[in-house]
């Protein structure tokens, strides 16, 4: 229903019936349109923020659970794949996304030097007509951010053995292509917007798709060495859990601009109102999630797993990221909690199944990310089962067909895995020759 | 003076002088009345998520304030303790801290499925007039914020010894039921609020409860095993200064909206300025606190302390938390700066009286807290200290007699202190089989 | 162009246009005109609390950066100067940058505990057109931090050698002195800003300043011991990678309020799309400058560097500061992209000069934010070379005479670096006796 954005007054009417709301209730005076305006904006600005601290989150938590040999790498990759989203995104991403729009190979290299996609500088105030609801500054920060955090997925899934350079290539790709394309088709009233699926601010459009990415991924990547020996899981624990914790407290932060400013409008009192709904079950969800992993991981192993704890949070956060809005608190709170669970048993299937997700994304983007999507029937009468369903199988078919084929182009041609040696010394020292923590020995 | 929300218009009267403002401002154009709604709402929001923000910073200062071999229990007890205060205050504390509104056992079981307290989606633009003036949602999230933050100052001072679950059970008693209960008696219009008791965003009402539920748990639970020993006080460094400055940075930042948001109102002129006042009376006021440890301890001890700097810092934040707005930008510094010198004393005596608060959390939220309340009557002269007092004793008997009472049936029922050898083993792996830092070797 | 505040009428209509524009936007209508000042105010408060959150990154890029047996000093010496500099622009600094305001040795004294430069607690809504168009709280509040941001420049440079109290001397010079009065040159609408001197944040105003700053005390107090051996520089890798990633981070989202609030004012059409095209800038200037590092460090090295991507990020940062409005997002992504270049040729040649920067500022906020000045000729047609040049010069004169009789002075004095012995033992031991990691054994 939402997140469509940059387009004619024409694809707003069909995308937005919020956009319809905010209108009705300004009875023309132009003061308060341009106060809907500036604080429509504002709250793209806002979210922008915020979701753009959610890099840092998912740096932080993945440093967290590499090993120490790893953590440098990491690093780079983590701020290499927000950099290459910003300028990719720009340069090819949120033109394809929203096909109302003006792309052109013109408009892209124009953009380059040219105008570009923002508004000139100082626009007039009777420029909120021309230009619609928020201004497209602000939109497209906030648009870019969330196509980074896709990105962002994939990187914790492949620690450990992938090499940098293909994996910023899949980046690229990822973020000019694959994620606008598929998103496009809902938030660019594309045919799932058509055939009414719902996602509000991207249990499937984001986080499915970078779970779907990082599956691919660590499928046709392979295992690290040594993970799984005589068919058994051997447990390789993360260097650092103070960053983890870090991290998913950073990611919650973030979340508020993620889901509140997926309402994209401010200003007017139902949309306010609708944004602290938002603001109220993300967080409750979260917390369901995070209580829903210590109680499980309690109960069956007789330890409360802190790592699982984490996990749980983040998949209560993904849980109710389709549909933030409609739930009541108690609803959001056990939509969290579900995704908690999910953790709990996906983490070890995953093991069963000897595929390797590092960071134990697959479970928190991919599977809460379904579940999250599914659950939108349970509290919102506008949704279809059919339709999230359909919806879930398209986006991720295309997802892993596309993703299948970077990969393997990668491989064949530069090869996406680093020797067995340099993952045997740490990715570190034989791909950067610089250790994150030099001074501390090893135990 | 501030705080109260929630609440019928008649409750509103009584207790929020701001409000009547903020409509004495609007001459009942609808366009104005919602702009005030909006902004009001906001500054619940982004208030909400600087206070949420906190959780991170107390997990971030206590992991690293304890040593290492119990880093990953405090983060665990830091991320449980706000998720159960997130779903308690929302079952029962908020429901119980604004008597006037709805509560009821049906009211709480329907809540869970049914419409919940929050405004239905998509209001109306009408609805300002009756939801009041601002934004259910966003006043719940931010109560709920101060709910959580009075439990993570407990969570410190306890540390290195005290079993999870029991701690768990405590914190919900107390976000379920103690800090809603002495809250409602001043910001739920109670007689402490009628008695004309001010503390604007809750030295007493927040801090002191965190920090007497802290000093109860700390005496009936006892010091950690070797920290007074023949008369002498042990040093047990933390393990990781450098968390421990990055949790206080966190906390700083996260005061702008604890102090600020408590305006409860930026709708009008008079409010934003009141709010932009708050805002740089917080920051002087930390800074103030953060001088005055550092030139104290480099005078007393020939050596600046960094852990006095951080918790001075913090110290001058709960002092002038009672009362951020009418201090002038001096008077705000010197009030801060009595905050740091309180702690610099308040440590070693608390030592001496073999209360091992590992954190310093005492010094900081009750001791600090106290002194804030106090402080009150030196800038404002709505203040008596004679009522300040009067609450300070009141609020103070009450959390000490029912946190005692939660700590004794916990102590009777179930235990509340890990076993010698859990202790000294570290509680990470006697209890949860996990280190925070796995590969570096203990020196 | 921007900047100026605080003022009357007549200084404002010289120095914001952008003013103008706001209040032609507005006919009249009182609501309006507290529409704009509320927004106006809630840009400096937003800005506020993000520039701010730089003072954590700077904390955690150096402590990060530095080695271990240093961390704890350099912790330090950030919280302290953060405070220090919000006590000291308050008592002189702030009035002294804005001389048409009512500075006097009276002021200054009455300010402590008189009314001070804020607004009176809860003026009335006509007070829009008394005080300006913003609350001065709130601007007071966002410039504050400006002047914090140049000291925390300095300390990076000079880290692992410098005395404790020489340093706090220096900071206070600065921030209530060196800092304030060159501001005033082009913020408070003195000759630099009449000459048509261009610096939209502070690429020279903040950045060359605090890099002046910082290389004039480099050169006085000399590299650390061992650097520089045999003609060859000698690397000491920082002791914690993750903690230099987190404070870059850390400092990109603080940008947005470093930027994005020298816009001034959020509270017409024109304005929030200038604030927005600015954070939009901003972002895709840091992405441009990482990923320039990164292709370069492979290039040159074969081995991406973090650090030199983590600096080139900055230095991105750095180089739009100047003139981040009216760039295309694509002229944006390469005036970053050369702060990258020029971080990963300038790191090795102060090297070669024996100038030993402990963390890079002297390239990133000096050499990035010059060439920063000099971009803003690309892309606004009001800037002209001549003068941009000019203010460079002058403004680095200033800072570097007036740093170094400071230095001298606290050399001949007090000294100002440690001895021989400590700094080879570590500042943490030797000058507080804490370590920042004590039980991690050193490799």
């Amino acid at each position: 229903m939402k997140l469509a954005s940059k387009m004619g007054l024409a694809a707003a009417a069909v995308a937005m019936p919020t956009l319809a709301l905010a209108q009705d209730s300004v009875p023309g005076v132009n003061a308060s349109t341009d106060s809907v305006f500036i604080l429509n904006s504002l709250l793209f600005l806002i979210g922008g923020f915020l979701v753009f601290w959610m890099a840092a989150g998912f740096a932080m938590l993945e440093a967290g659970l590499v090993r120490g040999k790893n953590v440098t790498m990491q690093l780079t990759k983590n701020i290499a794949l927000f950099s290459l989203a910003a300028i990719f995104y720009y340069l090819i991403g949120y033109n394809l996304m929203y096909p109302l729009g003006t792309w052109s190979v013109e408009g892209v290299l124009s953009g380059v030097w040219g105008p570009g996609v923002l508004e000139a500088v100082g626009v007039t105030a009777d420029a909120a007509d021309d230009y619609g609801y928020a201004s497209t500054g602000s939109d497209f920060f906030f648009q870019l951010m969330f196509c980074a955090t896709t990105a962002s997925i994939v990187s914790g899934t492949l620690a450990e053995r992938i090499k940098l350079w293909p994996f910023l290539i899949f980046t690229i790709v990822l973020t000019a292509i694959i994620y606008p394309l598929q998103a496009s088709w809902k938030w660019g009233g594309g045919f799932l917007d058509a055939a009414g699926f719902l996602d509000f601010a991207g249990s499937t459009v984001v986080h499915s798709v970078g779970g779907w990415a990082a599956l691919t991924g660590a499928i046709i990547l392979g295992p690290r060495i040594g993970k799984y020996k005589d068919g058994k899981t051997v447990p390789m624990p993360g260097s650092n859990l103070t960053l983890a914790t870090l991290g998913t407290f950073i990611l919650w932060l973030g979340w508020f601009g993620f889901n509140g400013g997926s309402q994209l409008a401010m200003g007017t009192v139902g949309d306010v109102a609708d944004v602290s709904r938002i603001f109220a079950n993300t967080n409750t969800a979260a917390a369901g999630g995070a209580i829903a992993a210590l109680i499980l991981t309690q109960i069956l192993y007789k330890k409360p797993d802190l790592t699982m704890v984490l996990n749980g949070a983040l998949a209560g956060l993904v849980s109710i990221t389709a549909e933030p809005l409609t739930p009541t608190l108690g609803a959001a709170t056990l939509i969290g909690a579900v995704g908690g669970v999910i953790v709990v048993f996906a983490v070890p299937m995953l093991d069963k199944l000897k595929i390797d997700d590092v960071v134990g994304a697959i479970p928190v983007h991919l599977i809460a990310g379904i579940w999250g999507t599914i659950a939108v029937v349970l509290t919102n009468s506008d949704a279809s089962l059919g339709t999230q369903l359909y919806a879930i199988i398209v986006v991720g078919i295309f997802t892993i067909v596309t993703s299948a084929v970077v990969w393997f182009i990668l491989k064949v041609t530069m090869g996406i895995r680093v020797s067995e040696e340099d993952e045997i010394t740490g990715l570190d020292m034989a791909e950067l020759g610089m250790e994150a923590y030099p001074e501390f020995s090893k135990g």
